[in-house]
C-alpha cells in the first residue's frame, strides 16, 4: 500500500501519521517536542517513532516521502524560522538536517498551508481553484489557494494574516509586536482577551468577574453563552465583527469561493458562526455578495495536521 | 509585422494603440467615452477607429488580437460589471458584443490587472513571479501576480483593493460605501479629502486656506510641499503612512517582492515616496524586512494603460 508519512510539529506535541491515498491516517503516534531541546536529538526521535510506526503495521508499506508541518516553516528554503514556540532559535535547516537522517521526498510548510492544501486534496476544498483555509487557535494562520496553487511568497512566507493591522496602529498587541493584528482579536486567545475588555467596558454581572485570565479556558465561555452570559455573548459579538471585517478584506484581496474554518475558536459552533456569517454579509462589497461561502474544515480534527501535512507530497502523486 | 490593438477605457478618453512585440506603442488615438451613451454606438466607433488607426500604418500588419482594460471588468465573464464612472449601467457583455463586429482574439481585464500584466511582460516586473502592481489615480487599484499568475479569483473581481477597511468601521466613506476604505484616505482624492481634514485638525497658515476642494490639484499641493506649507507636507505624512500600514498588510498576504506603483499620486515624488519608504520599513514585520521592493512603473505613462491592455493578448504568445 503506498503510505505517506505526515508530521505536525506544534509547540507542545509532535504528531506523526501513516496517510493513505484517500486522506485516511491508518496508524498514528506523537512524542513530546519540548523533551528535545538540541535539534539532533529530536530528528533522531522522529526518525525513530517514524519507523517504529512503519514497523508496527501488518500490511507491507511503500512510503512515498514525508509531508512537514510547522510553524514559521518556509517551503522555499525548506527551513523553520524563529518560531516563537519552537524551543529551537533562529533559522533551522530542518528538510537538508532530517534528510541526512531519512533520505526520501521530503517537504515543509507552514501549518494553515499545510492544513489548506489537506482541505484541497481531501476535504471540503475539493475542486475549488480559489479558497483560503484559516486556522483559529493559539493564533490566526491562513493557507491562501489562488488559480489552484498555494500562494508561497517571493520567500515561501504569504499567509501571515494574523498580522494585518486592523486598526491604524491603534490596537491590541500581537505577539510579533503589530498594534491592531488580526490575531489579537480573532484567534482562541483574542477571545479571551476580549472576556477581559467587556469586563473593564460595561459593569454588567458575570460569571468571569470571578474568573482570573490563567484559569479562562475557550470552552468556559462557550458554556457561559449558553447560559446567557451578557459579558460573553458581547465578546461573541465582537470577535465576530472582526473576524467578518478581515474575511470581507481578505475577499477583495484574491476573491476566494469559500473560507474554510478549523481550529479552537470554530469549537463555539453557533456562538460565533451566526455573528461571523451575518457581518460577513454586511460588510462584502456589492460585487462579491452571495459568492463566497464560510464552511468548516471536511478533515477530521484529531488527525487533520497530519494529513494536510502528507498533502505535501500527496500532492505530487495525484 | 506582428501587432496587439490595446485599448484603455476610463471614464474620460478611452485610448486605441498598436503595440508591438517589445511593449512599444507604435501608434495611437484616442476619443471622448461619453460621447456614446449607447453601447452599441460606442463599440461602432471603437471598431471604426481601431480600423482607421491600423491602415494609418505604413507597414503591413499581422493583428494578433484585441486586449482591452476596463475598471470593474471580469475576465472571466468577458463582461463590464457596474462601473461608477461609465455610462452603460448593469452588466455589459462587453467582450461579446465587441466581438460580433470585429471578430478576433479578444480578452477584457480591470485596469489594474492589466497594468500589472503589461509590468510583468514589458515593465518594471520581467521575471518576477511574486508581485502587486498598484494604480493610484482617483481610486486605489491593485493587480496581484502570485506564482507567475495574474490572480482572478473565483469570478474574475480579485484585486478590489481600494476598499479594504483599514479602521474596523470607523473611517472616512468610499465611493462604495466601506467605511475607512483604502482608496478614501490613499488616491489623488483621497490627499484632497487629507488636505481638509488637517485644516480641520490643525490652526495652522496655509495656502489651502483660500482654495476650496473642488479648485484643488494634486499638482497643487505638491508645488506646497515644495515651499514648505505645513498642511501639505502633514498630508503626505499622513497618506504615506496609512498606504505603507496597508502595503504592510498585503505583503502578509501573498508576500510580493515588489510593490510596482504608478499614476498620478506619484507623481509628487519624494513627498509621498521618502515617508512611504520609512513607514513600510519601519511596519513591515520582521520575517519581511530587508525582502520587499518599492519600485515606479517601468512603462512609459502616456501609453501604460494602452501596453497593459495589449499584454493580456501578447502573454499567449510568448
Amino acid at each position: 500500500m503506498d503510505i505517506v508519512i505526515g508530521i505536525d510539529i506544534g509547540g507542545t506535541k509532535t504528531k506523526i501519521g501513516l496517510v493513505n491515498k484517500e486522506g485516511e491516517c491508518i496508524e498514528k503516534t506523537f512524542f513530546r517536542t519540548k523533551e528535545f531541546p538540541d535539534l539532533d536529538d529530536y530528528l533522531n526521535e522522529l526518525k525513530k517513532t517514524s519507523e517504529n510506526l512503519i514497523s508496527s503495521v501488518d500490511t507491507p508499506l511503500n512510503i512515498l516521502g514525508c509531508g512537514i508541518g510547522a510553524p514559521n516553516a518556509s517551503s522555499k528554503n525548506g527551513t523553520i524560522e524563529n518560531a516563537s514556540n519552537l524551543l529551537w532559535k533562529g533559522s533551522v535547516p530542518f528538510i537538508e538536517k532530517f534528510h541526512e537522517k531519512m533520505p526520501m521526498p521530503m517537504r515543509i510548510m507552514n501549518d494553515a498551508s499545510a492544513a489548506a492544501l489537506g482541505e484541497m486534496l481531501f476535504g471540503s476544498a475539493k475542486d475549488m481553484t480559489d479558497f483560503i483555509a484559516i486556522t483559529l487557535g493559539t493564533g490566526f494562520g491562513a493557507g491562501i489557494v489562488a488559480n489552484g496553487k498555494l500562494i508561497d511568497g517571493f520567500d515561501g512566507f504569504a499567509g501571515e494574516l494574523g498580522h494585518v493591522d486592523m486598526t491604524m496602529g491603534d490596537g491590541r498587541l500581537t505577539g510579533l509586536g503589530v498594534k491592531g493584528g488580526l490575531e489579537a482579536y480573532v484567534s482562541a486567545t483574542g477571545l479571551k482577551r476580549t472576556i477581559l475588555h467587556m469586563q473593564a467596558k460595561y459593569l454588567v454581572d458575570s460569571r468571569f468577574r470571578s474568573i482570573a485570565y490563567n484559569d479562562l479556558h475557550g470552552e468556559d465561555i462557550t458554556k457561559a453563552a449558553e447560559e446567557g452570559d451578557e459579558i460573553a455573548l458581547m465578546a461573541f459579538d465582537y470577535t465576530a465583527k472582526i473576524m467578518a471585517q478581515a474575511l470581507a478584506n481578505f475577499t477583495a484581496f484574491t476573491q476566494p469561493e469559500a473560507f474554510v474554518l478549523m481550529g479552537g475558536l470554530t469549537n463555539s459552533g453557533k456562538w460565533i458562526m451566526e455573528p461571523l456569517e451575518r457581518y460577513f454579509n454586511e460588510f462584502l462589497l456589492e460585487v462579491y455578495k452571495g459568492k463566497v461561502k464560510l464552511m468548516h474544515s471536511g478533515m477530521q480534527g484529531k488527525t487533520a495536521a497530519i494529513c494536510g501535512a502528507a498533502a505535501l507530497i500527496w500532492e505530487n502523486h495525484s
